[in-house]
């Protein structure tokens, strides 16, 4: 597909400067874009790139003043970001698994399958199971008893959805993660072994999530672990037994949620971040990457850094001062000399 | 299934405060809990709930005493979590997967395999492999030549279990849990690169070990990592090669134990916690979750906690302290200018 | 297979100390390693285990001097670790799955595949992919379309590689690596809600990598997340999108780099340490376990620790302080009082 920069701009609802005759064929980064790519510059980090990229579009904002001459035509927009999620859904495209439903899936003769839906090769649906319209499931996936994968959900190569969890519509599960594992739960014996305690409750995905790969989601002991409408989790993510992450909540990678934790909406919450069970964290809440939140946060908006977690801007402030305790730790005992001298 | 609150008192050896007579058809977490359902009070914090939860039948300790009047009957027991355990048992029941072997697993006919087993849709058994009485294999899971599965084991959809690899009676591996891959082992070579170190041992898994999903344990290089039985796993969590893991050790999600190292028996070892290879640690070790353990700790049911980790305590007080730095440093600038001031 | 000690001597270019005539069967650890086994002694912390083995001949170092009296016979060589290397892969052997092509896998027709490769049970071939000569698929993986595996590389049970990714020569996936899931990247919206960017790029593995079970390495969004060649990556690891590992760089396990980050060549990585997106990391800079890189490290060969991380040495500086706070806020509060009471 060959475009040309005037062609984007009007879908962009964006102003040329440069040649709008120019035709671009695919997306490509600054730092490596080829002739006849389109590129972009958001971050101000790469501004350098702008004056030697060979690129033949950059999107920029529509506040950018290029400091040196440009060979690029360029496409001012509001909204960078935006621009490029539209641009590359444009020439991305998906890529579908085999259409239909492979002869070589396993769909237990009590499942439903909705209309339009791909099933990979080695799939296994099990008894009950329900899989919505235009759902796609790849290769290698298991759905067990009674799960329900909602509409147009792409579950990818090697998903695993237990028994009785539910999925919702427009979600999109990467490789290998898994759904309803068992939650962590044990009573001390008088002998120092451990007794298992039954899981019987269930995962409840709503709608418009989407998990990375190989992040895990234990069931409940009672009720439902739940991953509210929006979320996105990022890969090899752990949300224990019983927690619930709120709407439109973000969690980056490696990031853990210790049982029956309740996240808020929209809370951010950086990579390898850990949270200890049986808290609540208000709604907005920011987390550093790898803090540690031990107790409740009810107020909204804040932002947490340190394991365990201090107030943001604290934590700083402390981090600062810990970089200068040697010279604090001489300086206290040239005062102290000072004294005994006296 | 419903029983009375009478037949649940029997069965827990409780003591009923209220209708012994109301019936109960399942269990539910206190916030949510529904009437007709039996729910539990363990920890304090949740006691608010027991004045409005609509469950029927609530557990609670033998020396609960309701600050408010509650409408559920109250079933007074010796251990909350212990009485959980057999509830949910009573209700939970197990979900199998098909029962038998699937005609889509491929069981190479030098496998041993042993009664009553389940085989799920395409699992691989591969050559010499052992499978023990009334094992459960769910679909896609692969054992490879040479290992051994115990009685009773559980494999969720998607455990890798490879060759040689030993896993003991009563165990339960989630989904997507790999046994043996290779430990990580390079020599390093004058021009930079790494030179692989062949990974030669195995993993032994002892009886009644719980592995969390996508958990990965590697094999030795010589000789066998090891779990001890009754040990229980979280999700994600990495065992390294050479590594033992000691009788009843829980290690929470995310943790992870570098290279030879051996963790006592009855350690508790919180999330995202690592511990450096090549070290020892005592029996009845504890480790605060995000803690960094890098040395051997000879001394026994000792508690952990930072990165790098000191004595529980030490680290508290010292963490109080480095919260009031900035303050700190303010003082300390203020008494060097009164004696300069002198 | 029976070896005596002259004959690994010469094998190893060292020198004998004992009998010469001693024969040996494998290779064992030196705290269990019986009779007839052949140890090692690199590391002195396990010195005291050379006067206790039961093993038949121990490498040491050609400068090693026993200070007790050692049943065993000695091979002293230039290097204890390349000579296990050698050692190892001389008894080790690797274990293949089945050879050939099992009639079990499905294969697309435009595919193409290599000779002498092995396919295991389970597998899926997607449109247009290509396996190189000799490689290795284990049962259960699924290779996406147009990917392409390189020559002699061995993808263990469970691996998925997506759509467009290149793996290449000599390389070694352990199980459920999942290569080629979507970056992690989405618009914020109006209400709230996220927009995701589709992840158009994909990922390329140069020869000679090794990957550990259950990592993940996203696809970029636009262009390529690269791992060059010879990086050694543990188990459990995050690579973020648009990210690119130097060569020869190690990585170990639960570690995470976020979005477009390079890390630079001859690099160590500790194991559950993480960096933040959009940094550069130089040639040969050594990152302590758990430690959190927060931004551009210009200068080659440095070592850092701590989260947000500091030059090595200033951080254990500062912990040794850290440590003592709760002292120093003593001793603080003592020079105040002496000052008031002059």
């Amino acid at each position: 597909m060959q475009i040309t920069a005037a062609q984007l701009c009007q879908l962009l609802n964006g102003k040329i400067v440069g040649n709008p005759e120019i035709k671009v064929s695919g997306p490509g980064k600054i730092e490596d874009a080829k002739q006849g790519e389109i590129t972009f510059l958001a971050n101000p980090k790469y501004e350098a790139f702008a004056y030697t990229t060979n690129a033949s579009v950059i999107l920029v904002k529509r506040d950018f003043e290029p400091k040196q001459p440009i060979k690029a035509t360029l496409i001012q927009v509001d909204d960078v970001y935006a621009s490029i999620a539209l641009l590359l859904e444009k020439f991305g495209g998906g890529i579908k698994s085999q259409q239909g439903i492979s002869s070589q899936a396993i769909v237990d003769q009590t499942a439903s399958l909705g209309k339009e839906i791909s099933l990979g090769h080695f799939v296994v649906i099990e008894e009950n199971a329900e899989i919505g319209d235009n759902a796609i499931i790849f290769p290698q996936v298991f759905v067990g008893k009674n799960a329900k994968i909602g509409k147009n959900t792409i579950l990818y190569p090697g998903v695993k959805i237990q028994h009785n969890c539910i999925v919702g519509d427009n979600c999109i599960l990467h490789s290998n993660v898994v759904v309803g594992s068992d939650g962590f739960g044990f009573v001390p014996q008088e002998d120092n072994s451990y007794k298992k305690i039954a899981q019987t409750g269930n995962v409840v995905i709503e709608d418009n999530v989407e998990i990375g790969a190989n992040s895990s989601i234990d069931r409940a002991t009672m009720g439902s672990t739940i991953i509210r409408k929006g979320a996105k989790l990022d890969n090899l993510i752990m949300i224990a037994h019983n927690v619930e992450i709120g709407e439109n909540t973000v969690v980056a990678a490696q990031a853990g949620i210790a049982g029956s934790s309740k996240i808020g909406k929209q809370c951010m919450i950086g990579g390898q971040a850990g949270f200890v069970g049986h808290i609540k964290i208000a709604d907005g809440t920011k987390v550093q990457a790898q803090s540690g939140i031990n107790k409740t946060i009810n107020e909204e908006n804040t932002a947490w850094y340190g394991s365990p977690a201090l107030p943001y801007n604290d934590y700083l402030r402390s981090y600062a001062a810990f970089r200068k305790l040697p010279e604090l730790m001489k300086k206290m005992r040239e005062l102290e000399k000072r004294l005994n001298d006296q």
